[in-house]
């Protein structure tokens, strides 16, 4: 594996796939850039700290104090529709909903030293430059664009802490290296809370910055060599300087080695020969500028940009051939291996090649046996990417959850992460779904870490009775919308994360707490409003709450989600949720009405998760909520009806092209439901051993699993037409429940998967 | 002793002082409160971490942008014409010009909570309190005051890095312990840039604080415990808040753990019982809040208040001790034990338990072998503290030089510390004067520290050509006043610096480098006018500047001096100087002036260290520059005016009482110069074994060395009237020259003085 592993305790029976195919040619980066897929271009290594992409805009959070929406389309910093280039920062999420980052962005130019990015408008203001996406090359671990303001050929690669630059000129001239800490990606009116940096030689830059964004309190330390000495540089200040004291006494402006303050911009000059290729390694700490010249020099010793990219697409091969396609379907493989490539995207590794990082409590740590990681997009990923890093990534899934226990020791509030990043939580969306990672894992027997202190810290972040509406819920059984909005969203959610805890309980036999858990876990129930047919809302005297339409998204107890897609979330027991909304017939119907009622647009209008590419009559697939919602015929007497939706699902919501994407990556969530549902199979309650068959796109798929085994699926009479099963074969034995376990996965085998253009009106009936 | 240190190579034959006596009882830590003593009255331990002392108004920097000159009263926080206390903060300069710290304000209250700290005009608008001076004590070690508006009994001690409160209330009632984290000293506009706070549990709070003040990049990290639970607590923040998000789900202002902001206050509540004894350890690290944690557990386990207290107390007595006098005159002990108090107050240690500290760099090092100091008032203290530190703390300051050392390795411009503190350089004042402390450490043989290294970094500090007109005094031999300002006190105060690098580079036989300081030594004499008979500031067209007024201390190339005091800044090389000046008997006229003529206010009232308390006719003895200007009749023909100009200074310039200092105490320097000058010699040229001879007047010191000798002073015939040196004696043989040397003190030995009151015309007249 790419990345080294402190941890050694695991069984990697075979690290080496034989027979490695170059599946990262299939990958397509760009997918997903255009409109809501907030995924980025540029070059990253799976889970690597560093994400070396170009932004297209800088857009303010707020201006004036006041919301600017359109920071929303800068997630990742890349809009597809954009023709300039701003520059290139290091730092980047996946697919997110809510941003942050874009940290030290450099821009490499000529002419006229110009130090405002200048507008999209009006280029020629700044030193943005024009692009076109016709000189754009983007595959994973490299991105390459012409800066067409410049004649600059700009080339970029990454290993897991550094990223590398190479720019090359087209004639002899005096170019300038603009590096922008004044950049970033929603950047508020001041995010920027310090800055320092020092010329420590003619090649060498190091230094930090922090911010106050989504992450209140974030340094990122970081070390900046050019492979050849600056001819001249300087800063530009652009904060107030209440006190200069005997600085005064220096040029601080202009070659002035020691700089500081609120908010900075530098830059570098060099003398340029035609054809030159001026290279930048650039590496990224959590703990300090040491650290990040440390990264440096272990992960980039030398200026071989060549040889950190073949690097940096061999780790790639190594993670995309853990499942080997056999396709001569391009699109497939285009559609697969992308989403391959953004589900290993992160959470992000983070710390130094010491194994040094930065805690929640803003002490630096060490990091003892396992890789700290970071950005926990949680509310997303606990759904389909954590259950598929226990089949395909069990060392780190493991290594995952010993970040979230440190995190949990750290945090003054002892809480496992809600979502997390960089030493910090942000505690955005509900529920505590790090414990369904936990359990998860611990159901599964995936636990190269503490298990104990693991069930312990779930228990005490359920407990946190200040959080969000817990003690209320603990006391009353459910959220009571007059003192906690998004109430039902909160309840369902809490109940299924309760669950989760309950059968990690089960598994390590602690009795009294499944007992606790598993009664608040059936806590929907107190949302379910009989008549209406809803969960619905329910306020602190015990009634429910007027005036309410199941199709809203605004104001109605919900978060991202209406009640119709909302009612439907009790993952962990679908069964009694069926018995509660009136038994198979009534809940069949339901379902079907979702995927074909019209939802008009002023429902959602102004929840920005959700759009009308995302959904399929008023199931909504760009946003997580409804996730399982396809799987679910699986417990009515109609399990074909999954069948035809899954395969509608993967057909109309995952394309290639910049805007393939439906809805927001969500760091490889969308793109997790897509390889499991493309594989046939689902983890609709993570926490239970069951996977739930749906419908494979794919003809045939070898999974190699760091067991050693593989565990093969095929199908017979594969069609685009032929959307439904007419039976499974596990090991050659005819299943029959819509289900698979997760040890058949992992003990190695095959599922064959016989695909028929008519529905099997009796598969699965025996139960 | 007290602190204690890594290295154990030193030679200490004996550290326990046989006859320890109770010196502490005469230290009066409110000498200097008055005025521009600028010294504080609160407990800490000899070369602590922590000043924990009252500060009485906290006067912003600048208002509107616009300097307040009100500030300079507060460079130590206190000033004992006023009425009330703001608070206790846990870090004070003692004696300096100019300021910063004031960190971690705590103030006990009752009643209504009030979080803003109100007017010395109207103290009940505020939280802070009226006191009276009868009610306060102050010690080494130990500070109390009764606050009058609570009716609570403040009391205070200290270990190196914990300060510890003990507040007993007088009835019973609810209680409030403010912690003001916008209070500070020399408060800019916005000196916060950030603060973290957490409350771990209910007895511990812990966190950080940067500020960007005189120290530009400072990050002082804290953890505070406290005897009894916390009832209640919450925060105020005072800050704009661009972007709150989902930390908006908690109630952040009450009991809410997790605190980060530009600008925030915080409260803690108890219920208190009449007589109740609250107390709060106060930890402070330059690292790490585990640091401050970890520095409170090894300092101050339990809570025992007088323990503490007690050993402070004891710490102090084993500094005090090292001389001791034979004294039945309490005015003498108590100008003297305080003064050696004064001296022993910094420069200030600066590292974890763990040795860990925060580097220039902002990387976290490890002192490997030696304490690491900081808060180097160097253009001060170079003069006579470190000399003295040679003689009675040779460890000490031995360990000052190796942090000086990896100051220079850690700094980006490869420059010793000119005014450092908390791991940054402020830059304050001119010269290079580390390279003085080094040499006479070097010249002396007190190295425990790599000379080779130390010795280096001189040289490499007097080469850094963009240093304040290095460049210039390197081509032209002198700084031009037309390119640098201040040129004449720049050149003179370099050339002697680099005469103390020849010294060393003699020592160390570096006989190339050598040569060439030796020869940069003599660049005093190019400002020199022989016309006019002073040093006079010159164009960079070798021309001398015009309307030269050598009394005035405004625009004529001198900076805190004129060119009558600052002409006479060649204590390198005074011979050649005189020679320079007109040889001996105009000289002799010269200095005679010096000390009777008038000097107006006009010439020195924009001049914020000098003022007429310090000012003996136009010799200035409040401010640092002709410190060494007394003893300089000892190389004319009349010795014997150095004497009585002496004994006149030590009557007239240092007192008892708070007005007792005539000018800021500047670290020790001041404090220093009466210790030296008070028993008989003093350190004219730093970098020569020699010490001048002046006259004592002390009658009986002994001198016990850390190598296991003592070194007796005694006086025949002392008196206030005889004040002149009949005839000197070292071990039993009649001195023939007024000087002794470093060797013949470190040794051991007896020098006695024979006193007169009439000047002994002969004396030293062999040479």
């Amino acid at each position: 594996m790419y990345n080294c592993q402190n941890n050694k305790d695991i069984e990697i029976k075979s690290t080496e796939i034989v027979d490695l195919k170059d599946y990262a040619k299939f990958v397509d980066p760009m997918i997903g850039t255009a409109k809501m897929g907030h995924t980025y271009p540029g070059a990253t290594v799976p889970f690597g700290s560093v994400q070396l992409s170009p932004d297209t805009d800088t857009i303010p959070y707020a201006i004036n104090g006041r919301y600017n929406p359109d920071v929303y389309k800068y997630c990742a910093g890349y809009q597809y529709e954009d023709r300039t280039i701003v520059g290139f920062s290091h730092t980047h999420f996946s697919g997110t909903g809510h941003s942050d980052l874009g940290d030290f962005l450099i821009m490499p130019t000529t002419g006229n030293l110009k130090l405002n990015p200048g507008t999209a408008e009006n280029p020629d203001n700044g030193y943005r430059s024009r692009f076109s996406h016709d000189s754009e090359q983007a595959s994973p671990g490299y991105y390459s664009v012409h800066l067409d303001d410049y004649d600059i050929k700009a080339e970029m690669t990454a290993t897991t802490r550094v990223g590398m630059h190479q720019y090359t000129f087209s004639k002899d001239e005096k170019a300038h290296v603009i590096l922008d800490l004044m950049s970033g990606i929603y950047n508020y009116d001041d995010k920027n809370v310090w800055t320092f940096i020092r010329v420590e030689n003619d090649t060498l830059v190091t230094g930090y910055r922090q911010t106050n964004g989504w992450a209140r309190t974030r340094r990122v330390y970081f070390a900046m060599s050019f492979n050849k000495p600056i001819a001249n540089y300087g800063r530009a200040r652009y904060d107030k300087q209440p006190y200069n004291g005997f600085w005064g006494r220096f040029d601080q402006a202009h070659n002035f080695p020691e700089i500081a303050g609120e908010k900075i911009k530098m830059y570098f000059d060099f003398d340029i020969k035609n054809q030159e290729k001026l290279q930048i390694k650039f590496a990224l700490s959590p703990v300090s500028s040491s650290g990040a010249v440390a990264n440096m020099k272990k992960e980039v010793p030398n200026w071989n940009f060549e040889q950190v990219h073949e690097n940096a697409r061999m780790a790639w091969n190594k993670e995309l051939n853990k499942i080997q396609l056999k396709s001569k379907d391009t699109e497939e493989k285009t559609n697969f291996y992308t989403a391959m490539y953004h589900a290993f995207l992160g959470p992000t590794e983070y710390m130094d090649v010491d194994s040094k990082y930065m805690g929640l409590d803003l002490n630096t740590h060490k990091a003892e046996n396992f890789t700290n990681y970071t950005s926990f997009s949680l509310w997303d990923t606990y759904r389909a990417l954590h259950p598929l890093f226990n089949i395909l990534q069990p060392k780190r899934n493991s290594d995952m959850v010993s970040s979230m226990i440190v995190h949990q020791e750290q945090s003054v509030h002892s809480m496992l992460p809600i979502w997390s990043h960089y030493a910090n939580e942000n505690w955005c969306m509900i529920g505590y779904h790090s414990v369904s990672v936990i359990a998860d894992a611990i159901v599964k027997g995936n636990t190269n870490f503490d298990a104990e202190a693991a069930f312990d810290a779930c228990v005490q972040t359920a407990r946190t009775r200040y959080f969000d509406g817990i003690g209320y819920y603990i006391d009353m059984g459910y959220v009571p919308e007059d003192k906690n909005g998004a109430s039902v969203s909160k309840t369902l959610e809490y109940a299924y994360d309760d669950w989760a805890i309950a059968q990690a309980a089960k598994k390590l036999g602690k009795e009294f707490i499944y007992k606790e858990f598993i009664e608040r876990s059936k806590n929907y129930k107190n949302v379910f409003d009989a008549k209406s047919g809803f969960m619905r809302p329910k306020l602190s005297d015990g009634t429910f709450k007027e005036n309410f339409d199941p199709k809203d998204t605004h104001g109605q107890g919900f978060i991202e989600g209406n009640s119709w897609n909302y009612s439907l979330y009790v993952p962990h027991d679908p069964k009694d949720m069926i018995k509660m909304m009136g038994g198979n017939k009534r809940f069949t119907t339901h379902l079907d009405s979702l995927f074909t009622m019209e939802l008009p647009d002023k429902y959602f209008e102004h929840t920005e998760d959700i759009s009308r590419e995302g959904i399929i009559g008023n199931y909504v697939h760009g946003n997580e909520p409804s996730h399982h919602v396809a799987y679910l015929y699986n417990w009515t007497d109609a399990p074909w009806k999954s069948q035809d939706k899954i395969r509608m699902i993967l057909d109309q919501k995952y394309k290639t092209g910049a805007d393939g994407l439906s809805g927001n990556d969500d760091f490889g969530q969308m793109s997790a439901w897509y390889i499991f549902s493309s594989l046939g199979f689902y983890p609709v309650a993570p926490g239970s051993v069951d996977y739930a068959l749906g419908s494979p796109s794919i003809t045939d798929a070898t999974l190699n699993l760091d067991n050693g085994n593989t565990f093969e699926i095929s199908t017979k009479n594969q069609s685009k037409k032929n959307v439904y099963v007419e039976k499974v074969e596990l090991n050659g034995e005819i299943l029959e429940r819509p289900f698979i376990t997760h040890e058949a996965i992992m003990s190695g085998g095959n599922l064959t998967f016989y695909m028929s253009d008519k529905p099997n009106l009796r598969q699965y009936q025996t139960e």
